[in-house]
This record gives structure tokens, C-alpha cells and sequence, in this order.
């Protein structure tokens, strides 16, 4: 069981969790928890670590920030032992829970269980401080933001648990956001992939990294809420969304599409009049990979002549691609100082776009979702900006403005309504 | 070097710590600094674990406790290296520094300072949270509150350092409460038993316990203000008090009295009629000892006969004592308790009493320190309600009220007046 940071906001919620631990240990299971520390407490911690000195040691920072999971760690057990379950803490290093030693950003490497097995066979809960392990030469590290849902997984794999249930803000992994289309039907299984699709792309219920270890782990996770009453059925019975491999999902409940993402912290950049010559493109995103820089969707307009001041005749191309909103700044820089080597004309930008994408593995078997896709958005007058496919999934590019109705048309039209589907 | 809590508390004070370090290090010194929590984290930590269960795990209650130094070990560490000073904190587990397994209230054992002094002799300040150290099974343990003056000390002697610096709210140990006294004097040395004595009866510098292991140890420990500007002279030189052994205590230096106490935290008993016999007085002090309560001053009046109902005359006696105000209800449930057995009176309790207390190695090689203490008292009329002594320290219990007029005529009657000395 994993609870973030709103769960543990404060003693009475963290005795909420303790009930529910309580409930599933009754039942006969053997419960390990994993615990963020209480909302706002990092942000505070790593305040002080950033005042102390922006430019501050990393090991020493995961030294600060690795204090707000332990409280919560000790407070947990104290919450479970004075409702009369058996509970102790494991710290990252007691356990311990090896990393590398890239400290702030660490990846967990082995988890020694031996100590906690025989603790859980004892009939103890053990509970478990989030986004902390150790390295080799016993210095703390943490595993850097959100890293609780990562540390809940690879814990569950090197227990080899039945499964990872992760409470959370939202009760399950929806076919699209609510917010926008309150027809939206929640999940009841979605494959690895596909959630790491629907999370890259904007439906933020786990940390990516979490979902690609437990596709590797073969870790069944579930997304349960965490505000449910403690009168809530058993979490095996509840109705969040179980994260599965593909051979779990049975070809009855498969659909062709699973959900429709949207992203708006994209932003494009059109390069005019790029020599149309083997190497120009290249000679774009090499300075882009050297600023550690993602560029996500791109597309080259068709080549066109234009008389050269010269007299020749030369060709030239439009290239136009997308850099997360944050980068551009960056980007801008990094383009300007390779404009020699580039030899485009202008650079272009605009934060006003978004990314809406339609996934779903049923793709991989059925042609046409793709031309669907255009259709629609085209019958409704929405510009295709740009284009990018994947096996399991396809994105377009858009104006930001239109992001709303565009998801609105495509859940409608690829069958994902509630009462379509009911 | 050592720092409280209010020296922590805060960014911009870390910051003055570390600009002290630094002229420490600078001066070619080896450095290795004990950190308290912020002021009001530990208040806020025990809050917490006391409001998860009353009857909190004192083992978990330390993991969640413990958190407070590490947090300020590793921002010390950090706003040292962003001067320029290589730093590293080392946490209680890391070092280790070995404690028994009283969770809540540990003592150190043994201390393993290899890596530590590896790191200082490649010239790294050591940043150590106070308070915390670990169990021979790697569960964290805390010393109880105040416990970061008793790390300080165990670090010293482990390291064998010249001398422990202890930075304090205060600027040295006075020869009284300078708030009654304008004209107290500081003290430039004070020998571990006058400080002991000192310290238990009202001068609230160091903790105890503390004292009690740098006479032990034989660790030299300077109190210093640590609000002292970045321009003050360097610590070897500053106008603190040093503890130390009565061998550093030059014969010239030596007073006959080193300095006056009060302490307003004692409660008075008294038990009327007790019978006069064998055993009746151990009767009263079993119980209270049961209890764990400290018995301070007794004094037992002059046996009167009474005419018995029977007709026989039988012998009694009033017995007083005194007892921490704070254990006054328990002690009297525990003495109403054994009432039959005691066979007393009446019981009389008072809160309104003070214990006026002379201290000072001198009075070993001097008689007449106590007479003359009553003849003072006398003097201006003031009544003593009881009397203890040890070798180098007279108490008298006298009347609440009058404890700064019997403080202010025993500070001139010693001759420790400021002028007087100068």
C-alpha cells in the first residue's frame, strides 16, 4: 500500500490510513506501506536547502529532504500500534534499500528483504519511508520528486507482493480527464503502455518511472483513492484501475482506443528556409540533444525553390517540432548560437498549442485510427499542426484553444462515452 | 563547536554558524560541529507523535524526533561548503555513535570516529546532529531532551579534542542570576562539581548530564554566546566560562564561594504526629521512592510527648521535606496511600517555598560558610524552613518571596559583587 503526501497530511488522515492498513491486515494479508512525507513538507525542506545555497551539495540535500518521510514513517506505526496493529518503521538504509549514487535523481538498485520478510511473518506491518535508499558507502539518497510511487513498486517486486495498490488524489486511471469531458469512463484495467502513454501525455495519476519499473517488475499495480470511507469495500474489491500486462486484459473488455491524453506544456518552433541538404536537419537537434533538451513531435514541410541572390537556383525546407513549454527559453538560445551552422531564416515560436493523443494496444491490430482521427477533428475545422505516431498510440498537434473540444469529439467518436459504453 | 537551537533557527543563522565555523577552520583548526533542531521543531515533532498515540513507541518516536538534527546537520553542511568550507554531516547511524537501546532517553557508549577523523584530517569540517545515536541493531535512538550538550561532550572525548565550545543563549556561567543581581560577575572558570551544583539548582546553562560526562571524561567545555557578532575575537580567546577540572584552578583565582543558586521548583511537605519510633521514617520515604520521586531536604522536628487517649504517653514527631513541585500530586497519593502504615497527622503541603543554595570548591578547606549563610539570613529577618549540605554546597529552603532579597544579601555578604572583585 502506498499513501502520498495529501494522505498524510497531518495525524488525523494519517489515522485514516492507519484504519485502512488495519482492515487489510486483518483480512490475513502481509501489509508493507509506503509512505510520502506530509503535503508541503519537501517543498519546505528543499526551501531551506535552496536558501542555504542554490547551488547546494546534492548528498547533502538528500540528507534534508529525506527527513520528511521518515516522520511520517514513525508517525504511521505509532497511528497503527495505538489501534493495536503490530507496526515498525524500516528506514532506506536500514532495510537497506540499495541506489546508485546519483544523489537527488538516485535508482534504486537491490532491496535486501530478508530483515522485513521475517518481520511480516512475524505478523508486523512494516511501513516504509517513500523516495529514500542508500549507497553502498551508507550515505542517504533520494530518488527525486514523485520518486514514493517508484520506491512503492520496486518494493512490491523485490517482495514479490500479489500486488501495489497506490492511493491516490483520484479514484483510478480515467479514459479521459473528467474535468473536460464528465462523461468519462473510469478504467477498470489499462496495460503498462498504455498508461505510460496516458501519463507522459498529461493524465499525471502515477510518476512515469514508476510505471515503466513495474512493466519490467511485472508489478500489478492498482490507483485506488485515497479518500474513500473506511466503510469502503476491501481494496481487492474496490473500483480503481488495475495497471496489468497485456496478457491480463481479457479480449472481451478490449477496446480499439483507451483513452484520449492531452498535453498543453508543449511548444512549437518553426525553423524557415533550412538548406534542403543532407545534414541541415541534423545539425538542428544535435545542439538541442546537447542541451539535454526533448523535442517530441517534428514534421518538414514540403521543400520549395527560390531564386538565390546568387542567380542558382537552391532548395530550401520549413522545419517545424515541439520542445517541452519549460525548455524554450533554452531552446531559443541553443538554436540561436547554431544559426551559422543551421542557416535557417526565422525562428518561429508558440506556447499556444497542445497535444491531444488517442491510445489504445487494440491499434496495434486495427488500421484506420489514425485517418479516423483526422477525419474528425477535421469535420470539426480543427488544424492539424503537426503529427506523431507510435505502435500504440497517435498525437496531433493543435491550437491550444481547441483542446477541450477536440478531446470532447474524439472520446464521443471512438465509443468512450459512459452511457455508449454501459 | 556546539549549537542550540536558536542558533539554528532559521537560514540566516545557519548562515552566522557557518561564518563562525569557518574562522575556526581558517585558524587551522580540526572542527567538528554538534547541531540542535531548529527552535520549536522538537516541540513540533513530539507534538506530533503525541497526538498520533498518547502512549507513543518510543522507538518510533525517535525516528520521527531524530529528524530534527539531521535536517540542520545537512543545511550547516550545506551553507559551509557555499563559503568555501569543505563540509560533510554525519549522521547518529553513519558514524556510528553507539547507544544502549533506552529509546527515548539512550546513553552513548562507545563512539567510532575513524571515518570521522579520516574527513578531518583531509580537511573536512564534520557536521554531527546532537541528540541521536543507534542501537548495536541499527534502530535510531535520541537522548532524551536537552541531550545535544551530552552529544557535544561524548564527541569531544571520543575525538579527544582541546576543548568543547558550547554556544549558548547565554554568554558564560554568572556567579547568579544576573535578572536579580545586576552586579553578578561572570565566571572565567568554574570546576565540574561548583557547575554541577549550579546547574541543578537553577543555573539553567548546561544539561546536567553533560557536566556530569565532561567531569568524567575530563573534556574541557567552554560556554560561549552565540550572539556575538561575525567580529568577535576568536573562541580561544573569548570571555566565556570554561568547566574544567579543579587542577586548571589556579590557587589565586580561588573563591570561597563560587556562586549563589535559587531554584523556585521545590514543594514542601509535612507530615505532623508521626510516631516516634523505629522504621517510621522509612516508612514515609518507601513509597515516594517507589514512585521514582526525588527526595531533596529533610528535616525532622525535635520529638514531643503527648498525652495519649489511653492514658500512656507515647512519643511524635513533625517530619518535613521537599519534593519536585512537579511531583507534588503523586507524592501525595502515594503518602495518602501508605497513611496507615505512616501512621501521620495531617499532611501540609506548600508550593510558596524557594532553595537558596551557596556553591564552591573554597568551602572544603573553610569552616563557618554555612553559619555565616544563617547569620545573613538572620540578619534581615529572613526564616529557614530547612537545611542540607554537601561538601561544596549549602541549601536552605526559605520563603518564596523572599528569594531575591536572600539572593542579593549572600552576593554581597561572599564578596561577589562586580565591583568588589574588580
Amino acid at each position: 500500500m502506498k499513501f502520498g503526501g495529501t494522505s498524510m497530511a497531518g495525524i488525523e488522515r494519517i489515522r485514516s490510513v492507519a484504519a485502512r492498513v488495519k482492515r487489510e491486515a486483518a483480512a490475513g494479508n502481509q501489509v508493507a506501506v509506503v509512505v510520502s512525507a506530509m503535503a508541503g513538507e519537501t517543498d519546505r525542506l528543499v526551501g531551506f536547502c535552496r536558501e542555504a545555497s542554490p547551488l547546494y551539495d546534492p548528498r547533502e540535500y538528500d540528507v534534508v529532504v529525506a527527513a520528511g518521510e521518515q516522520i511520517t514513517s514513525g508517525l504511521l506505526a505509532i497511528a497503527l500500534q495505538a489501534i493495536g496493529v503490530p507496526a515498525r518503521s524500516w528506514l532506506g538504509w536500514q532495510l537497506p534499500i540499495h541506489t546508485d549514487e546519483a544523489f537527488a535523481k538516485a535508482r534504486i538498485g537491490t532491496i535486501d528483504t530478508q530483515a522485513l520478510d521475517a518481520s511480516l511473518s512475524a505478523g508486523e506491518v512494516a511501513v516504509i519511508p517513500g523516495f529514500q535508499g542508500v549507497t553502498a558507502d551508507g550515505r542517504i539518497t533520494t530518488l527525486g520528486r514523485g520518486g514514493s510511487d517508484t520506491s512503492a513498486v520496486a518494493m512490491a517486486a523485490a517482495m514479490k507482493a500479489d500486488r501495489c495498490d497506490i492511493y491516490t488524489d483520484v479514484d483510478g486511471v480515467y479514459t479521459t480527464d473528467p474535468r473536460i469531458v464528465p462523461r468519462a469512463r473510469k478504467l477498470a484495467k489499462v496495460t503498462y503502455e498504455e498508461m505510460l502513454e496516458l501519463a507522459s501525455v498529461g493524465a499525471k495519476v502515477l510518476q512515469t518511472r514508476s510505471v515503466g519499473l513495474a512493466m519490467k517488475e511485472k508489478v500489478r499495480v492498482q490507483v485506488l483513492s485515497s479518500f474513500t470511507g473506511d466503510d469502503a469495500p476491501m481494496a481487492d474489491t474496490l473500483p480503481g484501475t488495475m495497471i496489468v500486462g497485456e496478457e491480463e486484459i481479457e479480449d472481451v473488455e478490449r477496446q480499439l482506443i483507451t483513452g484520449i491524453a492531452h498535453d498543453k506544456n508543449e511548444a512549437k518552433i518553426t525553423l524557415t528556409s533550412v538548406p534542403d541538404k543532407p545534414g541541415s536537419v541534423a545539425s538542428i537537434f544535435e545542439p538541442l540533444a546537447a542541451a539535454n533538451i526533448n523535442v517530441d513531435m517534428i514534421i518538414q514541410n514540403i521543400a520549395h525553390r527560390s531564386p538565390s541572390t546568387t542567380g542558382a537556383s537552391s532548395s530550401a525546407t520549413d522545419v517545424t517540432f515541439t520542445v517541452p513549454a519549460a525548455d524554450l527559453p533554452r531552446s531559443i538560445e541553443a538554436l540561436n548560437q547554431a544559426r551559422e551552422t543551421i542557416g535557417f531564416g526565422e525562428l518561429i515560436h508558440d506556447m499556444r498549442v497542445a497535444k491531444i493523443s488517442v491510445v489504445g494496444v487494440g491499434m496495434r491490430s486495427h488500421a484506420g485510427v489514425a485517418s479516423s482521427m483526422f477525419t474528425t477533428l477535421g469535420a470539426r475545422g480543427i488544424n492539424i499542426q503537426a503529427i506523431s505516431t507510435s505502435e500504440i498510440k497517435v498525437s496531433v498537434l493543435i491550437h491550444e484553444d481547441e483542446t477541450e473540444l477536440a478531446v470532447r469529439v474524439l472520446h464521443t467518436a471512438y465509443g468512450l462515452d459512459a452511457d455508449e459504453a454501459a
